[in-house]
């Protein structure tokens, strides 16, 4: 098996979450294996060689995760992405369409610098709301966005489609 | 300098968030520098040094940021304890009070096997509410909790007083 097919067959299925009808990936058991999670930062890693990028982007909350151990590998800084209210100093917003109602991310508009190389991370590409916002965010700052990676993508639901013109990647495709 | 010294040089006081009269210190500028972000890393993974922990445990969302990074450089298993509804499997829950109301944090129940040496890390340790829960939620899964960690600590809070005996430490300690 290789690395992915490991990654792959220890997420778990969770029934009926967050709501009937629902089968939700649980990435938790992944994350809780110590090999299988360097594992998966090692996949992340691998996308950004000589891409030359000078910070790794996460969103809140699992981006966080993921971008972190990133970072750390890399030796570059860490950005977060955050929901709205939670960055203490001047900041970009961008809001997005949940199945009911909105929601808004924020940058700090000094976390990039003008041209700066950068990747961003998150957990899930679902139908691409959270990532576009993420992505435009980053553009605000007029940053070169020059790899976003997810964990896991639902195919099926065509998140690419919503994303603008930048390298996608995931880990695992359902 | 240390770079203790330069990670505390680092931080931004942010005043009046989240509300007049707060000043918030912003842990960003120390995230986004690579060499800082490394260092902050480097500090948490020295004092577990011979513990033997075999899991960190991050908490909701900027814990996340360190204990993922932690977690990589260890090769050791991660494991989120997140916000009231985010988590899909079966799990115990702590509530504790904040300044007004209340909030809930939650742990997988399957998370950590009983009689395990875990690693707890977080951002900040205020008055101690959230990380009291945090403990509480790991104890409740028979975890042994050997460290528990910040990357700042508000000492004149006295949040220490309101954790159960268990190896405390911060990076900057105010």
């Amino acid at each position: 098996m290789t690395s992915t097919d490991r990654i792959r067959a220890a997420i778990r299925d969770v029934p009926d979450f967050p709501k009937p009808g629902i089968i939700f990936k649980d990435i938790t058991p992944v994350l809780g294996d110590g090999a299988l999670f360097r594992a998966t930062t090692d996949l992340f890693v691998e996308q950004l060689a000589g891409l030359g990028v000078t910070r790794v982007a996460g969103i809140d909350a699992r981006g966080f995760i993921f971008a972190g151990a990133v970072a750390d590998r890399l030796g570059i800084g860490f950005i977060p992405i955050r929901k709205k209210g939670k960055l203490p100093s001047k900041t970009h917003r961008a809001s997005y369409q949940l199945e009911y109602g909105e929601s808004t991310l924020e940058l700090h508009e000094d976390a990039v610098h003008p041209g700066e190389k950068v990747a961003l991370i998150d957990d899930v590409l679902a139908t691409g709301g959270t990532a576009a916002a993420a992505i435009k965010l980053l553009q605000d700052c007029q940053a070169q966005v020059l790899s976003v990676q997810f964990f896991i993508e639902l195919g099926f639901l065509q998140g690419r489609q919503n994303l603008p013109p930048v390298p996608i990647s995931s880990i695992v495709i359902y």
